[in-house]
């Protein structure tokens, strides 16, 4: 028996089964997991472990070591979300999201941080030597909500998009804050003196790494798509590029101190269009279903060694300083939100109800970030409080708040997300009238989202396409993309239901690509009055609906004599007409 | 800049990017890859980089560590090749496969054990300190036909098919000889004397090596398909159980010291059934889809490093050991394909050409596996001369005979793989002449491959099925499924030609289909007789057949007045007759 030389890879694998096996097991009764959250069942299953491991080796379990979450389980599940980030309301509400994200956050972080230390200095609590340095670094890694909680809760409760994207987009962009203040106050922790300069330095800080996060991310993500330009003799390893690119550019943010969390979700939301469009269906479906199963893996160990980790004796308990912790990050972030949403609301027309705010303060649950980042701190008197301080109010929010969260939102009937997909009527009238708002705000000049949303539309189809897609000579107009893909679905379907051979059975998808052709009209004559015209695609379009809309007619259930066969063979048509005198004699 | 923090999964990426830029890079030109196989150009890839690292830092470039090359880059590439065998040709020749593989590579190691050991007899050559047992264990690792490197050779030049699985099997199941020989030489290096006793364990453990390899696997295999029976409502995690038992199925094999070769194809080959019945559809393509993409990256890191660690100082060079040394290893390997393809065809109809012999012989390439051994060898004076006889090998083989290979194939005219899927009509053929030959074999008492291939499929469908199986309450029959496969595909042809409402334009493949029931029946029937009729598959059957021919008459080009339209409505059909009456007055 040679265990030695397969450690390694054996125990990894076999902590990836062991999680894979635990969801398969709760979805074995398929109530469990309508009632309890998935993550609060893993990381039972965890706390089951750890006492496991604890009760036979009569020591502390192994606690999830924070470079292995940082470097390899944060970044699948950080990629998944900004890849499948659904683009539209997150840039609607970016505003909103960066408020809560950035003043909230540094809202949550000194108000956790001051009223903690007026607590230390009631004698009867024994903390007097937690200092207010100590106490701000512990808000700072404290207030952050936490994305990959966040996600597991909100998954499963379907509110509606708005509410979900602005807790869920909160949560993803706080990193930036979270990073600058930790490392902030950890180096302030060290430093003997600090002097104001250090301190404005800081708040410089907050551009430079949220920005530059941005900024390597959005790099990396050209990149990602001008590669996959030249992919197209070797498709196998088309996927691989999403993969790469991605992870080189949250490692190359974090190799330079900024965010990567904000560089990994730019990478992906860069790159997606243009990858989508340069590889292969099938290449896409492996990214996609990859991606997924990666990011859900991924999930469910931190959740796993979340409960491993809290079992042992790295705690040190104290009653007031831990409840105090808890009940100080419930009321801050209420109080943030409702301060933040009253000069939000003061602002929009379509406004935050005041349900919603209490799901949004309820919704900010802590996790597996707040946990590694506290085992990073550097070693001194107090480090045991604050790890047993965080794994509470990490149990607390998961478990009470995520299991509670479900039946406030029954309760309070928070409008939930709409089930089905938005009919094609519906996406034409909503681009109509964001080619208006953008005419509007043009000519008012008011430079509002509308205005840069149609100029950064413009600068793309101008110079990026050009350089990022492969079939740029010939591109596909978006109807007849998705009049293809409508068409193959229907096949699909077709087939399975055992009808094919019935002709186009939904004349209704076919009078929406026509309506949806309209649309594309205006866009194709904004490029013929830029002098591209493309009669090509003209041509391409009119031929397949020409084609289809003439095969409607005749395969229609309402056979209409009054109206003539259109075009094709001429000698088909001729018959017909003498069929129909015949039965008409 | 903290580099550190990142550089372990950093520099993997970036190698990982190397890689398949390189790729990409061969691709672009169309011309260099049909000419020079892509083994060659990512070693001369990987020669280049070695040769920047060891000019800019003047030390030896950093070798492939053997640790990393068992435990993270064969793995893929033999779950690849396990998961996509074609597992007909393979059980036809595997009693040849296993002649080539267990004592062609035994002869390998004794020839070229002894001969070099005679070389080392002359004085002239100074190498009277290498001993009888260190080249046999020299021989024991350079005797061995590399599976990636044969497989990076064969795919492209496209020989037929028993020829490539007659190369390919031998060099995965040599695997277990390999193991054992360079084992057993090893320790003898370190025994001060040898016992006869340790000779006849060594012989024993073949046995214990090979099967023992091929339980493991199979139990791995079983139990992963077992697994997938419950991923009904997690999706998303099914591709995951594949990857994951058929590594463990690895690391279990190499841990208690068997083939993990052997392991890990037994594992994919065992499972594959079962788990493509009971994973979705879009699972399997992330599950095919993912394993060529790794694959393939591991097979380019491999011939990168490849390259890179042939650079450097680890040589010693000596002219004559070396030379021999590839003299050797050609003239034994001919040799023994010689002999023992000469017994091989005193007992086959179907014999192996003497062209068919050359190429066998001359696509006897050596690769990493072989350089990879040569690095775990223990220290000892002579340890740099083999490290460089086995990198010149390598070089030789992947070089001189990869990129001959090709054009021998071209001149001796050897038979190629039939370029075009064998049609339903021969596979239906071959399936009833399985059947016949194994009502024969058994009535002759004969029991050859035939009936123990029908023996094993009684004992699946009565036994394993049920276990495996999630759906074997209601299993669709074979003809079913294939009708649906072939529906789909029309369907989605179809709707990329954009004619999707003509009905089904190719009558050939229900034709086909209609044939492969008649196929099909005779295992219903056996069914039947076996006390287990499904009326339900039956009526399904029937039921689309029925429909499908009525409507291929309907919609068929020749019109044909004579016979008239079946059932369906008789109202439309009095219709239509009534019209033709009409016409033909």
């Amino acid at each position: 028996l040679d265990y030695q030389h397969v450690q390694v890879p054996f125990e990894i694998t076999l902590w990836i089964m062991l999680a894979s096996l635990a969801k398969i097991g709760f979805h074995l009764y398929n109530k469990l997991p309508s009632v309890v959250p998935e993550s609060c069942l893993l990381i039972f299953v965890g706390l089951i472990m750890g006492g496991i491991i604890y009760g036979l080796n009569d020591r502390s379990p192994p606690v999830m070591d924070s470079d292995i979450f940082f470097l390899y389980l944060l970044p699948p599940i950080v990629l998944d979300a900004g890849y499948f980030m659904p683009s539209r309301p997150f840039f609607e509400n970016i505003g909103t999201i960066l408020l809560y994200a950035v003043v909230g956050t540094i809202w949550n972080v000194f108000g956790i941080g001051f009223s903690l230390y007026g607590i230390c200095q009631v004698k009867a609590f024994r903390l007097q030597d937690v200092s207010l340095l100590h106490n701000l670094l512990f808000g700072s890694l404290i207030a952050a909500v936490d994305p990959v909680a966040v996600l597991a809760v909100f998954e499963e409760i379907h509110v509606n998009e708005k509410l979900h994207i602005l807790v869920f987009g909160e949560s993803l962009l706080n990193d930036a804050v979270t990073v600058v203040l930790y490392k902030l106050f950890r180096s302030f922790c060290e430093m003997p003196t600090i002097k104001s300069m250090d301190v404005f330095a800081g708040v410089g800080k907050f551009f430079v790494v949220g920005l530059g996060g941005v900024l390597v991310g959005l790099s990396f993500g050209f990149t990602a798509a001008f590669t996959t330009r030249f992919t197209k003799d070797i498709r196998v390893i088309e996927p691989l590029f999403v993969f790469l690119y991605s992870y080189l550019s949250y490692l190359t943010a974090e190799m330079f101190h900024l965010s990567g969390i904000v560089a990994i979700i730019s990478c992906a939301m860069g790159m997606k269009r243009y990858v989508e469009a340069n590889i292969s269906l099938k290449s896409h479906t492996t990214v996609k279903y990859f991606m997924k199963m990666w990011s859900s893996v991924s999930d469910t160990l931190i959740f796993i060694f979340l409960g491993v980790s809290t079992i042992g004796e790295n705690h040190e308990w104290n009653w007031p300083y831990i409840c105090f912790t808890v009940i100080f990050c419930l009321i801050w972030r209420a109080l943030g939100v409702l301060v933040l949403t009253f000069f939000v609301n003061r602002f929009h027309v379509n406004t935050i109800t005041s349900k919603d705010q209490f799901i949004i303060a309820y919704g900010g649950l802590r996790g597996a970030i707040c946990f590694s980042l506290v085992f990073l701190l550097p070693d001194f008197r107090r480090k045991k409080l604050f790890i047993a301080a965080t794994t509470v109010v990490i149990l607390f929010t998961v478990f009470i708040q995520g299991m509670t969260i479900r039946p406030l939102v029954d309760l309070l009937a928070v409008k939930r997300k709409r089930e089905s997909a938005p009919t094609v009527g519906e996406q034409i009238h909503i681009r109509f009238l964001d080619h208006l708002l953008a005419g509007i705000e043009d000519i008012s000049g008011h430079w509002g989202q509308y205005y840069w949303k149609d100029k950064l539309e413009y600068f793309n189809s101008k110079y990026l396409q050009k350089i990022l897609l492969r079939e740029y000579d010939q591109p596909k107009s978006s109807i007849v993309l998705l009049y293809e893909k409508l068409e193959r679905k229907h096949a699909i379907e077709l087939a399975q239901a055992g009808q094919l051979g019935h002709g186009p059975a939904h004349p209704s998808f076919l009078y929406s690509a026509f309506l949806c052709s309209s649309n594309d009209r205006t866009v194709i004559t904004d490029q013929k009055l830029e002098d591209t015209p493309n009669p090509d695609v003209l041509d391409n379009m009119q031929e397949i609906l020409a084609r289809n809309l003439y095969r409607i007619r005749r395969t229609g259930p309402a056979y209409n004599r009054h109206t003539l066969p259109g075009d094709s063979e001429p000698t088909e048509q001729a018959k017909e007409i003498l069929i129909l005198r015949h039965k008409s004699l």
